[in-house]
């Protein structure tokens, strides 16, 4: 099997354990048993156990922001999407984001985690920026983006954590309304 | 000592050592033993160590909204007010709200603690809701302050995790423009 795959399958495979066992049933074992590798060919895809769920979580996000966008979508309806693309993550796959959640706190105390953690950041905000670049005018590609993205995060945050679905619907439709502003006529 | 003094002591302490110790220094003997009173009397005032953290966490972001807001303030001021008490939090805090960002992570995988942590943001939403329902056309004052709440959030985690200061400060400069679009005049 090519390299790449096994890759893949291995994220896959995190998701799924993390999802159903929680952080503490995710380990190398477990996760080269659900693949049907060995340690050592896992540990050959990975630095380390712990950068998995990163790159789980990376490819998470980036499904969620791979939502079909029509032609000629304002900046609000390409934010809706994302929106939508995160209130989805959050119904199909809660357990495995409350997993994530204690991956992600754990990283604050591991430098080489850290990194990791802020490396895939610094990729999902550029694919944020090249996604509304296109519809805000110059100069502030950058600062709409990261704002998207904070908004996003706390959403995300507000979705999982608390339970007031309905108040974060209105307030997530009208940070929609706030952003159109933002963007400019193609 | 009045009861209430003491549960005030341990809060305190709690942020003490969760900011120098991390999340493995503490505990319960750790916590009494700083604030030099049994056991006993610490489980005298909280029903579980863990409930320690959601109360220090819950005053610290009480402080960061009791900043002073001048007479008169427009919406904009008041939450780039509550804006520049995250900015401070995250400054002279971050080894405590790294720490507290583990339990909070762990109070997804525990019913009580969870519950706690819903209460907790409750109370703070509805602080929210009073500071902005003045300056809000009445019917939005809800979807206002989740919005602000969720804006801030956002706001602390990308402070905290990302090493991206100044994108995360334009961000929220250009936040604080489109809020201002909420406001009515006094």
């Amino acid at each position: 099997m090519p390299r790449r795959d096994t890759r893949s399958e291995i994220i896959d495979a995190a998701v799924i354990i993390l999802g159903r066992d929680g952080p503490d049933g995710f380990s190398a074992a477990a996760l080269a048993r659900e693949v049907g590798i060995s340690k050592a060919n896992l540990f050959h895809h990975f630095p380390s156990i712990d950068a998995v769920p990163v790159a789980a979580f990376e490819r998470l996000i980036t499904q969620s922001l791979e939502r079909p966008i029509p032609r000629g979508a304002t900046l609000a309806e390409i934010v809706a999407a994302f929106g939508a693309g995160t209130f989805a993550m959050v119904e199909t796959h809660r357990d495995f984001l409350n997993a994530y959640f204690v991956f992600s706190a754990r990283s604050l105390f591991d430098d080489r985690l850290g990194e990791d953690f802020r490396v895939s950041g610094d990729v999902l905000m550029e694919a944020m920026r090249r996604a509304v670049a296109p519809l805000v005018p110059a100069g502030r590609e950058a600062a709409v983006a990261r704002l998207v993205a904070m908004m996003l995060d706390g959403l995300g945050f507000h979705l999982v954590a608390f339970n007031r679905g309905p108040d974060v619907e209105e307030a997530w439709r009208l940070f929609l309304e706030l952003i159109q502003t933002q963007g400019k006529r193609q």
